[in-house]
């Protein structure tokens, strides 16, 4: 069995980008020299989950920054081929959520990084979701891309720790309540 | 001059309460014997400011349990007379945020609670807020009354301090940067 992880960082209103995907305001608060976990998060990471717009926005950027295999899920990418120069990096898919995990289950992988709002926001509904390291920016975006979404149910989650940094980023690791 | 405090709890998706008005999932959480700083936050507050939603939850619940004067800022309150029990503790007024606060220097009052979702999105889009202590509850609701709204700017934030409790509560005061 895959279990899904959630490291990821919000506006303290709950957003991961503005309405166009911009994260400015995200890397202004990325102070050298601070570390907030992320290599030791991915060092127990065995393969990357994302949707269409997480991986679009990621090419955007113009450097393929991901150390581990990606996989993304979307219907419209399954049907081209992955850039020459992602070729054993990344592979498209056009499968539900437990359908890929299942996949990933029986290549032998154990944790799955999930990325991205859209698809964070499905895994939390199908509770494919162990946990989540949410890290605020001390900042109100007022619109943009929510991390969470309209669940109709409620989530309990059980707070596992809390630190903050000099920059004003406030790190919570958060396991979901089963 | 009269400064804006923010002392609230949210879900960990942004809400302050249920649809309904419900607060159900934070009493749940508000455990016998943490002392989360409300006493003493409201130790060094002159009045509270709220609109007429949170006066009518607050009402609902059967007791009065704020110790510092009211101000309801609702237009429609004010065409009414204030319910003899709350005479000489709640006043109605029907005035914009900022005439509300001019009203209440003139009165000798230096540090206002502002209390609700609505009206903490006001006075925030006025620059009418110095400080928030935001207190998040370890759940996701997936929807409800959401703290914050739809402000077309950003607003900076200054981080001044984090600590978390054993219920799973993690409260952050947050500086807002003028």
């Amino acid at each position: 069995m895959v279990t899904g992880h959630v490291f990821i960082a919000t506006s303290l209103d709950g957003f991961i980008a503005r309405e166009n995907g911009d994260i400015d305001w995200l890397l202004k608060h990325d102070q050298a020299g601070e570390d907030h976990g992320y290599d030791d998060f991915i060092g127990d990471i065995d393969v990357i989950v994302m949707g269409r717009g997480t991986y679009e926005a990621v090419r955007s950027m113009g450097q393929w920054f991901y150390t581990r295999p990606v996989l993304v899920l979307s219907a419209q990418l399954a049907q081209q081929e992955v850039p020459s120069e992602l070729k054993g990096k990344v592979r498209f898919l056009d499968k539900s959520p437990g359908k890929a995990m299942a996949m990933l289950a029986s290549e032998g992988a154990r944790r799955a990084y999930v990325d991205g709002g859209r698809i964070i926001q499905s895994f939390l509904e199908l509770d494919m979701i162990s946990d989540m390291v949410i890290t605020r920016v001390p900042i109100l975006l007022g619109s943009g891309r929510p991390l969470f979404g309209a669940d109709p149910r409620d989530v309990a989650l059980a707070h596992k720790g809390t630190r903050s940094f000099p920059s004003g980023l406030v790190q919570s690791h958060y396991e979901v309540v089963k």
